[in-house]
């Protein structure tokens, strides 16, 4: 089977590190063993700078709306194309701890930038470019925060109030439900649940190829 | 009058802050006192990092032309939003050191991106914000490059090589031939009929105003 692109997406304490194990897990058992995890925004140094800048305040200086978003695709370009293209070119699997789903749902639903801007710019930036399969972990942004706030000081993005993440959880629901690429997995059940829905949507989906 | 936006734009050694210094020279005999003066990419504190980013080599890692563009959009979004516009609308003029041309001439003239795709990008960033008036400098690039060279160490595009410089240039004429908000200035001359000329040319514009 031709190496895929997997992607776990979800807001803030949906469990995303978790969830990555499991899907690891899960390929290894289906007999993958070369795999590349990534992270956005990151995964290449200059990619990285670009995470902190997105995350970190930055001394009174407003960061806009289309400022963020073009920087995220700034470091997601630099993503694809010197690291995951190449990986799956050379036949190793990459997991993703977020990819462009964020972006429609953060920047889309929570900064209500226009969809079709982003699809655009995305289109421009990546072409088709797009994972083979995403699971997007549902979790009510206020269980999710209080998850995330137990793990210690909050940047830029996630001080954001909770209509933000409301809105960005219902462009999540709206997107996953629909494309058949994305499974929606519901995280506030307790963690094995949610580690055998993860597994099961995972090897249907695999045998399926 | 309503405060104007000027841009001076060229090559790497066609005399961009001379020219910076006449239009300001040229303003104040005009009778406007109120100016304020940006460069690109940068102007910001985040747009300086953003800069420093485009510019700089990064120990290997590639820069994709579509992320150096990405780049130098978001930092001029953070330029535009939080500098020019609210200077223009507190009636101070703004000359500026590149603009929006640049991008057109070097990312799509130099690094051949797609010129609709640069204008399509640039309506979704900025809208229709525009500089009232261009001054572009045009200059042969042996001869700009051959200037700029003397000022010390190159960055990473003033490394290009010479054909990258020519498709730049062309695309600078081919821009500004096609608008005529877009004046241009040759470059070549002894620096006082430069001047003279940015003076005749400028103050003819401006009585029209």
């Amino acid at each position: 089977m031709k190496a895929k692109f997997i992607v776990v997406e979800g807001l803030e304490g949906a469990g995303k590190s978790t969830a990555i194990q499991t899907v690891v897990d899960t390929l290894k058992d289906f007999g993958v063993h070369s795999m590349v995890k990534t992270r956005e925004p990151g995964g290449t140094p200059l990619a990285e700078k670009l995470r902190s800048l997105v995350k970190e305040e930055h001394d009174g200086e407003v960061i806009y709306d289309m400022t963020e978003l073009l920087l995220i695709y700034a470091a997601r370009v630099q993503l694809v194309e010197g690291v995951i293209k190449p990986a799956l070119n050379a036949g190793q699997w990459v997991i993703g701890d977020r990819h462009d789903l964020s972006s429609q749902a953060y920047q889309g639903g929570g900064r209500q930038i226009d969809l079709r801007m982003i699809q655009q710019l995305k289109m421009s930036a990546l072409g088709d470019f797009e994972p083979d399969f995403t699971l997007y972990l549902d979790i009510d942004p206020e269980v999710g925060l209080e998850r995330a706030r137990g793990r210690g000081e909050l940047d830029r993005i996630e001080k954001m109030d909770l209509s933000f993440f409301e809105r960005t959880r219902e462009q999540y629901l709206r997107l996953a439900n629909a494309d058949e690429r994305i499974q929606i997995i519901s995280a506030e059940q307790p963690l094995a649940y949610v580690q055998q829905d993860i597994q099961d949507v995972l090897m249907a989906w695999l045998s399926a190829q």
